[in-house]
């Protein structure tokens, strides 16, 4: 486990990363561009300064929302990040965004390389953009994109809006991880609606039917509508935004939804949204350690389970509770 | 867990799906495309007789080798799988594909579409290809994969070729449950040999620069080849083979490193792969469920480590660590 690296050991290295740490809170709560961007390294890569950075930025924490954007690929999710700074820069919000490429290690190059292209805002103070590859973390969002969180809400950025691909465990994590919760879509996707039924919609607080200039765009709205109209409580009320984040229209409308949802996380004790947010980074730890041990278990309980699978006299879920139950 | 609801509660019930478990049997053992392929959609998922059917395949097991394919988007992974499966099918092996797409429930049929237009192979009754999605399971490689593989090895495909999207927890996935794992890559996609160096490499036991005939491939292998070089042990000898799947260059030196590693595969007890396939299973259930556990749990034991992790008193993995130790 990476996490455990972080641990200083001898008192000395402790001052010496107490004070770097101070050093990188007080550059971050003037808002230093050049800090901010030097303490989310550390928290990415998890250096020896990192848990006292963490512990210094307590006091400073609860102000900002995250804001998660999944969606399959294709969905224009970047260009709607794009848009949505856009305009709320134009309301002076600081918005920060954590973009997480699950795809693969190799591609994570390439699309730094179209995001810093796309990014007119870079040279904007009250922008932050950091991409983040999964290298390293196998599978899921990586826990570097919660710890960064932190910092971006103590250098009073307002809005963080983390962009995931929409990709299985991912999409959970972002659902976990996130105060609201955006699934964009667009037309022409494939097998959209019916598929979209069982997975996406479920974690959603606002829908986006992105590329609406294109054909089909309107009969996506309709099915997505339709979808969530045959469904019960919250999920019935989920507004369906639709949007061309190329040429910027049905952002202002997207912007009211994401205002119209702050306004419900807002009433939430920011510590609460926090504590759920480190239960997930321990459940996360916990998984692969239960993974680990059983996958390198041969003999014993674990064993015996095994070849119960094998013959199908017993399930895998009902061995998995078995051995945790042991 | 979705699981359970295989087990079937009555005894009258256990009868009838003792039957069609064993009717299904005798067609696969007789090849019957159309019986595999109901077999294949029993296991995929999980209707009643789905226990019965795992238990009944048990005797006719250990014959088949599972080819994990995976890699980045791009790298032609569909296309290599075609070109291998025209190949193979002139020695007369049988080969059954099993083709994952964890991107998004919404694309899946996009590429399933693809796939039926690209396989010409479809009216032959030595080749048998199921996509699956990653619906309804949250990350990696779908359970439902290994369980297919059961079914296709009963009904003596010499390969299984199981072709994933490289993509976090699904390389790992991959690497767990093949028996040979090949790894393609291509050039010109993107910040390439540098990253893969530490994912996707580690887990090969063949590397493959498809799309060899655009320009960079012969880049890509030498600095693929320079990677390994320097590294110790099984992975300095991993061959890198090029190919362009479209023309069908490389894929019969392709198929002479499957068959050499095959003989390794060969040399190994059929019962040992399996039950390391089954411990795969049983790991991923047990950590689903740890992690349920513990981000529903917000009292207590973790609600006291979630402080100490928000706190930066404690890691993320040192937590998790107290709370499977409790």
């Amino acid at each position: 486990m990476t996490d455990n690296a972080a641990n200083s050991d001898s008192p000395a290295a402790g001052v010496a990363t107490k004070t770097a740490a101070d050093e990188l809170v007080a550059g971050i709560l003037k808002r230093d561009r050049r800090t901010i961007a030097k303490a989310v390294t550390v928290l990415e890569s998890l250096s020896t300064e990192a848990p006292d950075l963490l512990q210094s930025l307590q006091p400073h924490l609860g102000n900002a929302i995250v804001v998660g954007l999944t969606g399959p690929p294709g969905a224009g999710k970047s260009t709607l990040v794009n848009a949505l700074i856009r305009d709320l820069r134009k309301d002076h919000l600081r918005i920060g965004v954590i973009a997480v490429d699950p795809s693969s290690p190799i591609s994570g190059g390439a699309i730094l390389g179209d995001r810093i292209r796309m990014t007119a805002a870079l040279d904007d103070d009250g922008v932050f953009v950091r991409s983040l590859s999964s290298r390293g973390y196998l599978g899921g969002l990586s826990p570097a994109a919660v710890r960064i969180i932190d910092a971006l809400d103590a250098a009073a950025f307002d809005l963080i809006l983390l962009e995931t691909v929409g990709a299985g465990q991912n999409e959970i994590d972002v659902a976990e991880v996130a105060d609201i919760r955006i699934v964009a879509s667009a037309p022409g996707l494939g097998d959209d609606i019916q598929a979209m039924k069982s997975g996406l919609l479920e974690i959603a607080d606002i829908l986006v039917v992105n590329k609406a200039d294109r054909e089909g765009a309107e009969r996506t709205l309709q099915q997505l509508k339709g979808a969530l109209s045959i469904r019960s409580g919250r999920q019935s009320r989920v507004p369906v935004v639709k949007t061309s984040a190329l040429n910027g229209e049905g952002i202002a409308e997207l912007i009211a939804a994401i205002q119209s949802e702050s306004a419900k996380v807002r009433a939430i004790d920011p510590l609460e949204r926090r504590r759920r947010r480190a239960r997930y980074l321990i459940a996360r730890a916990a998984a692969d350690l239960v993974a680990e041990r059983i996958k390198s278990g041969g003999t014993g309980l674990i064993g015996k389970l095994a070849d119960e699978v094998l013959s199908g006299k017993s399930s895998p879920s009902a061995a998995a509770l078995r051995i945790l139950d042991a």
